[in-house]
């Protein structure tokens, strides 16, 4: 807001669009309590990756791994359904007087009829499980890590898209720089003979780049969507209804193996250790994070979080361990640290979405307010 | 200017101060000529710096150079002073009728009493001739080419510190971007051993560093200070008196090491070929291209256009000579890009400095303008 400086009446900015969006409703009441969720989800994250190559090295039998893949996907999704109930019998125990119990049939299936749509990204999710198998038989595993950097851009393209959202130009280049900036730091891991472009040219390749990078952020963002866009209905139903489709693909998945391969495959036990187990905790942690992420920051915070939490690994590891940080790992995460805060400073923001407050959605958190006065 | 929505009275934007200084006089006239001018100056030194390194190869004989280094700088000076007095005697001849003969006794000492500044900036230089020398005694060439680039960075603040310019946070950044996208693209030329850090840790070798990474910076710094603090000074007096002055050091120079190493070194033409004529002419034509970037532009912007201009030459001679671009300098350039994009867009601009138009300016302007009608 201006004042003008003539007649002295508050002139709004000129520049301001309203976009339609539950989510943009409720970024619009960007509070210190969702800043402070923002870190708290930033801070799981860092913890829960940085343990995440201890877990893979302490799961290692030989130098290889006893388990079936397609099993760690299935009980993964098991875990996750495990939590969502624990959550709602938590939620269902300690409920206010005027809320409604989640648990209650006619709540569940409501919000089962509103959250179809998750099974989109839950389909998508398990077909991205297969495709990082296939994708190790066409390229070397640096190729395949310096190509899912892609996705970064895929999936701002997509939030575009699918969620309308708008990135200025800085933003858009803050995410170029990100992408470059993880890039710089994997150069050094690249073998010696790649350092000129390493891109294989077989036939059929850039499709199946092309695939390998759409899937999971189509799934990403579908997810983001489906979870803001049923902003109202509670974030352990909606867990319990993706993760639930996540476990039927899944099974689906391991009785088509079962029928191609063999009965062996259905015993999904098989090979699992106490490692194995924790493994599959942090992945199963990892996951309710994410939906974390979606439902209440974004996709590219994620995307911000997952490779700040890398860097620290790295620099955890030159510290406990000794290592020198090589100059692409410096150089990279100064690229990657300009980025995010070119992204979110407030200086490159689409100023325009702040002006989108809805009185619909005043009203329900007014009506909330009040049941918390209520029963206090 | 903003419209008040109520009255219809322009208002101006809320932040306005002023900068009083007489280039930013000259910047608040931005005109379409003024972007062709900064677009001609790009370009050339595109031109000059591609032929550089031709150059340099054809001058060398068995491998190295006959000549010495001190002589090369010296004619270089002559060459730029040869320049000066010619452009002098072509504006003498077809200046205009009411315009004052720039080559008047009385306009030549008052231009020489006015710009006794460019002395410290000529100096300099030549200190910095030398340090190039030191230097490489301290620094194996990978090294000092990575630490050159911090002068981006020197020169940012020196421009802050002396010219009273303001950068946003979004220009920093992008200084940084600069100075990390060099330093990837040079990342490849480093030897396999110095990956990690490889600066040298010898005594004295930080405060080398300081004075070979501040001396050039401060040249450059106090020749746009110098040459826009007097910006009613024509440009062909005041290249006179800086090249005159850099002759005279140098030629100081020239004596001091006859002094030492004998009068061998006086015989200044020794060693020097076709080649090395064509190379002084071109060393000339930069220095003198470099002027008219710090009057009429500014040093950062000479910073840009030569990195585009090696970047230039990095992608021709891949097309020329089949050479395959590494992915270090694609990362580089694209970073490059980004940061140039980001320094020169107008929403990181600081918008304060176009609001110091000055009367005393525009009386000039109009002046001059009138004079023109006249002449035609």
């Amino acid at each position: 807001m201006i004042e003008c400086s003539v007649c002295h009446s508050k002139i709004a900015s000129p520049t301001s669009k309203t976009i339609s969006r539950a989510y943009d409703r409720h970024r619009s009441h960007l509070s210190s309590k969702t800043r402070f969720l923002n870190v708290l989800l930033v801070g799981g994250d860092c913890v829960l990756v940085g343990f995440q190559p201890i877990l893979v090295y302490m799961s290692k039998v030989d130098g290889g791994f006893k388990f079936s893949p397609i099993s760690v996907n299935f009980l993964t999704e098991v875990a996750k359904v495990i939590f969502a109930i624990t959550m709602l019998l938590f939620q269902a125990r300690h409920k206010k007087v005027c809320e409604k119990s989640l648990l209650s049939i006619s709540s569940l299936v409501q919000a089962a009829r509103n959250n179809v749509l998750l099974a989109v990204p839950a389909l998508l999710y398990a077909i991205n499980n297969y495709l990082k198998f296939i994708m190790q038989l066409y390229f070397n595993p640096a190729t395949v890590k310096m190509l899912s950097n892609l996705k970064v851009l895929v999936i701002a393209i997509l939030l575009k898209m699918i969620m309308k959202r708008r990135f200025s130009i800085i933003q858009w280049e803050a995410l170029a720089l990100l992408l470059i900036g993880i890039s710089i730091n994997q150069l050094r891991s690249l073998p010696e003979g790649t350092t000129s472009f390493g891109l294989p040219v077989a036939t059929g390749a850039y499709l199946y780049t092309l695939i390998f990078v759409t899937v999971p952020s189509l799934a990403s963002v579908f997810n983001e969507y489906a979870l803001k866009s049923q902003f109202e209905t509670s974030i352990y139903h909606q867990n319990l209804f993706l993760y639930g489709y996540g476990a039927i693909f899944n099974f689906l998945a391991i009785l088509g193996t079962a029928i191609f391969k063999g009965p062996n495959s259905l015993d999904i036990l098989q090979g699992h250790s106490k490692a194995t187990v924790l493994l599959i905790c942090n992945n199963a942690a990892q996951g309710i994070l994410s939906s974390f992420f979606f439902k209440y920051a974004d996709t590219i915070l994620k995307k911000y979080s997952s490779t700040i939490a890398t860097s620290f690994t790295g620099i955890a590891s030159a510290v406990l361990f000794g290592h020198t940080l090589t100059i692409n790992f410096v150089l990279g995460l100064s690229v990657v640290i300009i980025s995010m805060h070119q992204f979110f400073s407030a200086l490159s923001e689409v100023k325009d979405e702040k002006q989108s407050g809805s009185l619909e959605m005043m009203d329900s958190q007014d009506s909330k307010r009040v049941c918390t006065l209520d029963s206090n």
